[in-house]
């Protein structure tokens, strides 16, 4: 991994040729609304006037986490290599909404075997063991992938993305504990608590020192996909809250890098409103789901599509002979 | 066509077996959000456990309107032609939309040749003309679909609609006035002035009196389509504010209409919004798409292809051994 001082950034002139290209199509300007803007994103971080989805990757990390024995999830820690097996057999949300959205799917499991060290008595992961996490997320990606979907599993992660997000903001633990997979309302505010002591603990540290500090090794593995695609200019389809978490560390080395991300989905998790506001990242979709998984992502997959469907497919009103509105 | 007063209903054992199923998915109850209760909607319309989506048909129906030579458009007249002719060249948004979505796609001009009579002056159709109009539409419908879209195309059509919308609610005009394809603030203000002056001359009406004084060929046809697809228990997925006008004719008539309804899209018309209400229609997209043709609904059609993905694919908790939260 090199500096993350400098990124690539997105292709002006590709940019430009789309949105050239937006402004002859047989429809009023702007009436495709946000799938305009779609296709031109994908265009500038593809560096081409027509982009592609032939090859999209979807990665879904799993990692294991120490404070999913301590009472803050609504199931158990063995549910994460359950779920793992499932996605394996082909079984689980992410495995229906990729195929159906076209993606690549790999399930990469982060450390098994390993479950981090419970974050409410001391640091999650070494220093050491936060980079091979990372590396092993950066190694993921497929360097000549046109989109990455990001996708996560992992009882506790809500926790520990919810920590992250209490650290790298530096505010109230309140502010950012939410339900996850279903705790009740006794067990949020258990949560909120757990949050508010880690910030009391921790005295103000760098990203990367928080990520260690708080996060998971699947959190830690996509925050190093994340900065692989940047460095391969692949536009990035976000999901939900724990892998907005990651976002988030990086937004923070570098506010750079969320020019290359799109929201797939608000979910339900409550804090995830507000850390899409942080990012600065309207979401496309916003119908309830909270499972993580890369599920949202996948869900607005189909989204893209239709924004390249259109400017590649339309006619122009030339081609078409149909009248612009100053005819 | 039948009596208005009893409709088909829902199949009440599939919804149940469809519930059940989803009870028993690899995700923590509700965790899909609304993708679990697309999937049970579909499946007691379809009247099936696992409902399908092979056969999907997509409807654009195409008028012309004699209030599109007064100024209310931004577009001239001409353009529903030249329309007319891209779709079926293949070179509009709801072409690209349709394919990507896997909708067999047919557009229906209705009565082409002629326009409506311009409603500021008079009634818009005969009623002879309206009923005419709504069979056609109603003999458009595929009764063994298993999904309908529909879409409309006609300059002018906004108006119409919101006269529909002021007459029905018996409303102010300016809460039912917008910018169609791309009016400006003067053009909208004198919008609001037709539609006020309409509803001054117009005595209370019945709904079908009320399609005929200010509606369109396209309209009705909707409406009629609307009749056959409930008929045949076909499921609807709606488009923007103009559909939805047609919706609320038949909701005026009998309020059971809307149960086998979706609404895909809320568009950047204003008035959508407070017709979706009205319809009790929450919306499944809000990208600012404000181009009609049905493009809305198309684009929310991978979302229902998703519900079913999940709801046909996915493992129980048993297939795949996994915990469920009180285990």
């Amino acid at each position: 991994m090199h500096s993350l001082a400098s990124l690539p950034e997105e292709d002006t002139l590709a940019r430009r040729a789309a949105l050239e290209r937006q402004r002859q199509l047989t429809k009023p300007e702007g009436s495709l609304g946000r799938l305009e803007a779609l296709a031109v994103w994908l265009a500038s971080w593809q560096g081409r006037e027509i982009p592609s989805l032939e090859r999209v990757q979807a990665l879904v990390f799993v990692g294991w986490h120490g404070i999913a024995d301590k009472g803050y999830s609504a199931y158990p820690a063995a549910v994460t290599g359950q779920m793992l097996a499932n996605f394996r057999a082909g079984g689980a949300a992410i495995n229906q909404l990729s195929a159906l959205g076209g993606a690549q799917l790999s399930v990469v499991p982060i450390l098994e075997g390993q479950s981090t060290a419970p974050f409410d008595e001391g640091p999650a992961m070494s220093t050491a063991c936060c980079l091979q996490a990372m590396q092993m997320g950066f190694e993921a990606v497929d360097p000549q992938a046109q989109l990455l979907v990001l996708g996560e599993m992992g009882i506790g992660n809500t926790s520990s993305a919810a920590a992250l997000c209490t650290l790298l903001f530096d505010e109230p633990g309140e502010l950012w504990a939410g339900a996850g997979t279903g705790l009740d309302k006794a067990g949020v505010a258990r949560k909120a608590d757990l949050l508010e002591s880690v910030r009391q603990r921790v005295a103000k540290l760098n990203p990367l020192a928080i990520l260690a500090e708080v996060g998971g090794h699947e959190i830690a593995a996509m925050a190093g996909a994340m900065i692989a695609a940047r460095q391969a200019r692949i536009p990035l389809l976000l999901d939900g809250f724990v892998v907005c978490a990651a976002a988030a560390v990086l937004q923070a080395i570098n506010p750079a890098f969320t020019a290359a991300m799109v929201a797939g989905h608000r979910s339900a998790e409550m804090a995830h409103t507000r850390l899409l506001e942080r990012l600065g990242l309207p979401p496309l979709l916003e119908l309830g789901l909270r499972l993580g998984e890369g599920s949202g992502a996948a869900l607005a997959l189909p989204l893209l599509r239709a924004a390249i469907a259109c400017h590649a497919g339309m006619a122009t009103f030339a081609e078409a002979g149909v009248s612009d509105r100053d005819a």
